[in-house]
C-alpha cells in the first residue's frame, strides 16, 4: 500500500501523561505518518506514571535544522503540560509550525498550552474536565471526544487518545484510512 | 485513599505492542497497584511502532530475587508476542507465578503464549482476530472485550487495552475503584 507521506512530531517533557503520547505516536506509524518523539528538555524522558521513553530527536536539533512537519502534538499530563505552556522553545516551535500550516492538536490539559500561545483565541476547543477555564479566549465544547477548528485539533484526555489519533490520521492520510485503521484496532468511532 | 497495596508485572520483549504495554502500567499505577515493568531479553525494550521503554528490571533479576506477583500480564504485538511464547524463561516464570496465584493475563496476539503454556486449556479466553487457531485448547470467546475464566484474563488489542486494564484494577483493587477511574480517564466501560 503507498500511502500519501505525511509528518508529524510529539513533544514530550518530564511528566507527561504516558497513555496520550504513546497512543498518538503508536497509530499515526500504522498509518505511515512519518512520527518524531522530541524531547523538549532531555532524551530520555518520564511521564507521570513512571514510565521512561527515549526521544528520537530534541526539540533544539529540530528547531535548529528547520524541519516543518504536518503537524505538530502536545500530550497532556501534569506537570507536562504546564511545562510546555511555560517553554519559549516549545512556544516559538508551535507558532512557527503553525503559521507554515501544521495541524496544532493537544490534549487532556495540554490545550492549557495552546490557549497561553494565543492559539485558541475565538476557536472551539475541548481539554481535561477543570481546565477549561484556562482555555482563554475559546468557546469550550465538552460534549465531544474530539474538537477541530481549522488547523487546531484538541480532545479530552486518555479515553479518547485512540479517537484522536484516528482524528489526526483523517485529517493527515484520509478518512478511509482512518476507518480501516480503527477497525484493525478495534475500536468503533466516528472519525 | 490508603489502597489495598497490589502488585503487578509487565513483561516486555522487542516487538510488543506499545498501547498495550503503557496502557496497563499506567492505568495499574494509579489505581496505586505497584507495576513493574520487566524486560525479558534487555534494559531498553523497542516496541513494533519504534518506541523504546526503559524497563524497571529484567525478569531474569526477579526471578532469581523469587519476587511474587498479584497479576503478570503480557501485551500483544507481532513479533513480540511470539518471542513471549518461545521463551521458557517467561513459560516457566508464568506458571510459577500463576502456581502461587498470581492472575495471568494477555492481550491482542499474547494469549497464544498462555496457550502454549498449557493454561489455556478448558478456559474460555479471546484474542485479537486471526489467533484463534493458537489458541490451543480454550474456548474462544469473539464478542467481549475483556474474557475472565477463574484466574485467567485476557482481551483483543489496542482499543480494549483501557477496558482490559480496568479488568485487572477490578480485581486487584476493588470494582469501585475501577469505576471511579474508568471516569477519571473518560471511558465509560462495565467492569
Amino acid at each position: 500500500m503507498s500511502l500519501p507521506e505525511s509528518s508529524a512530531c510529539v513533544l514530550i517533557v518530564d511528566g507527561f501523561e504516558e497513555i496520550e503520547a504513546v497512543t498518538v505516536v503508536d497509530v499515526l506509524r500504522r498509518a505511515g505518518v512519518q512520527t518524531s518523539v522530541l524531547g523538549v528538555e532531555h532524551r530520555k524522558v518520564t511521564g507521570n506514571h513512571g514510565i521512561t521513553l527515549n526521544v528520537d530527536a530534541s526539540l533544539q536539533d529540530v528547531v535548529s535544522l528547520g524541519v516543518r512537519f504536518d503537524a505538530v502534538v502536545l500530550p497532556g499530563g501534569m506537570p507536562g503540560a504546564a511545562r510546555l505552556r511555560d517553554s519559549d522553545l516549545v512556544r516559538d516551535f508551535v507558532l512557527t509550525q503553525g503559521a507554515q500550516g501544521a495541524i496544532l492538536a493537544a490534549i487532556c490539559a495540554a490545550p492549557i498550552a495552546l490557549a497561553h500561545f494565543g492559539v485558541l483565541q475565538g476557536r472551539q476547543a475541548t481539554c481535561f474536565p477543570g481546565f477549561e477555564a484556562q482555555l482563554g479566549g475559546a468557546c469550550v465544547v465538552s460534549d465531544r471526544a474530539v474538537v477541530i477548528d481549522g488547523g487546531v485539533m484538541t480532545s479530552r484526555g486518555p479515553g479518547t487518545a485512540i479517537e484522536f489519533a484516528l482524528a489526526l490520521v483523517a485529517r493527515l492520510v484520509g478518512p478511509d484510512v482512518a476507518v480501516d485503521l480503527g477497525r484493525r484496532l478495534l475500536v468503533q468511532v466516528a472519525v
